[in-house]
């Protein structure tokens, strides 16, 4: 985590990046030295994610938009675990030294970090052949459960937050043409900002049973929770909330939302947190003994080419 | 840190990965879910690095070497700061699938897994158009003191362990002929797997008034302590242990050796901790307050066109 002349730009923009927030994180040592250094009282939470231009977000997207999306992506994992964010480290690899693009990247994270209150407790700058944002999230429990994903049992409930299929669209609208989209659109802001809920998820976190973000895709991602809990899923069509084509919306992922399980006997507390939180949450299936992912409409399987796609190439 | 089934393979091999170190590390939760979980009773230190094909390390490298030689440039930086090595994150992206080389990949963490006795908490694989290696390091204080970059004091003796310039003739060898080198060479393995000397640092910590690790070169690094301290350098060429060309040396990183510095009164302690860890260091200068790194030999004052390289670019 070191600089050379070159890159002390970031080093001094990364000193201001949240540092009203270093008390709330117990950051003792902040970007600038060799590393950081942080009091911790509980459990911590660990999650890394890269961000690669024309992989996991088009290629002209402008920097403030790279750095916010590619920071709440990480990010998400913080939420799908019921843990709360507590600071987050930036591994930046870009093309060449651009000053104008550095600072829009830099105002990409300090727009996240406000929105969440998270400081940037240090990073790494590199020039390589393309951008690269590797994205180290650190979480606390806060004396909450640890939501793992191997944790459904046979006749759960299967929830789902807000609706899927949203970001595909925004991002269709941002492929079409970037210049001209509507920023303001809700589906191009779910794509380039997915909203995280941190606070909802930790306090689902004592009635839940399993949960993941749905990053490749409701079909993929319920699959990842039935492989490791050894279970299968049920779904039915009418019940999940979503937008767009049905194959894209239940196989396209970049929705960010959570899907979760709980025992039944658990339903009125979930939706009554639910409630607190204004979240919207469905109830789209239950979790079953024969370890398949199986969705139908009006009693009668549908099935998806694809099952869950990851990441478009340019 | 999702994994598609595309990508699995790295996420069974970071299972076994070290895990006999989970307990040591306080490892709860590791690779495999959303996140990994780390139960902490002192302060944690953080860092993350990159290493980017064709620029920190030559492109033909094989993936064993690159596994290893990234991971040692992260965590370098906790051994800088006296801090004890607990577990890392591996954001690797890849220019396709390709299993070999990703067996050679895992090869190489294992084997710097079992020399740290450090467990990889988890990872994120990605497709991309050059390898980039993104490490983040956790490590622990045990009890001691982090020691910064800022704490040099005027008449503090600067020390140097080891000897600087093997890492630069160790690269050149390499990219004179790849094939052809001598792995058992001295300098070249002093490129592909610097030694980390956690032990001696924390031992140090107590006593040094500031540290850092040699990635950018003696002089630019040096010349970050004393930026962030306020002073300036004094060194004194004969007494600075090199070996190839003095230019070379002084200005080229790569050696991850540890450059501090003590108060006067603390000589005799740090060679006596440094011959109960049987570590080389030398006594190369003292701090000034003059602001600026001054390299003398023989009383005259010697300059370098470079203060220090970075990075080579193919």
């Amino acid at each position: 985590m070191k600089d050379s002349d070159e890159f002390s730009f970031l080093k001094k923009t990364f000193k201001s990046l949240g540092n009203q927030y270093f008390d709330s994180s117990g950051i003792l040592v902040g970007p600038g030295d060799d590393a950081g250094l942080v009091k911790n009282s509980k459990e911590t939470i660990y999650s890394v994610d890269a961000s690669v231009a024309g992989v996991h977000f088009p290629k002209y997207l402008n920097p403030e938009n790279v750095a916010y999306r590619s920071l709440s992506t990480a990010a998400s994992d913080i939420a799908a675990c019921g843990g709360a964010l507590k600071w987050i480290l930036v591994s930046l690899t870009i093309e060449q030294s651009d000053s104008d693009w550095l600072s829009g990247f830099v105002a990409g994270l300090k727009s996240f970090s406000d929105t969440y209150h998270c400081p940037i407790l240090g990073g790494d700058l590199s020039i390589g052949k393309e951008v690269n944002i590797a994205v180290t999230v650190g979480g606390e429990l806060k004396g909450k459960k640890f939501i793992t994903r191997d944790g459904a049992r046979v006749n759960d409930i299967i929830f789902l937050t807000g609706k899927i299929g949203m970001a595909k669209i925004g991002l269709d609208l941002i492929q079409k043409d970037f210049d001209a989209i509507d920023l303001s659109s809700e589906n191009v802001n779910k794509f380039l900002q997915p909203k995280l809920s941190f606070d909802f998820a930790q306090e689902i976190s004592d009635y839940a049973n399993s949960c993941i973000d749905i990053s490749d895709g409701l079909l993929a991602d319920l699959g990842h929770i039935c492989t490791a809990s050894k279970v299968g899923a049920k779904l039915e069509l009418k019940d999940i909330p979503y937008v767009g084509k049905v194959e894209e919306a239940m196989t396209w992922g970049d929705d960010y939302e959570l899907c979760f399980t709980t025992a039944a006997v658990n339903r009125d507390k979930i939706h009554n947190i639910a409630k607190t939180f204004r979240m919207d949450i469905s109830e789209i299936g239950e979790i079953t003994s024969d370890k398949e992912v199986k969705v139908y409409k009006n009693g009668s399987l549908v099935t998806f080419d694809k099952r869950g796609y990851n990441h478009f190439n340019e």
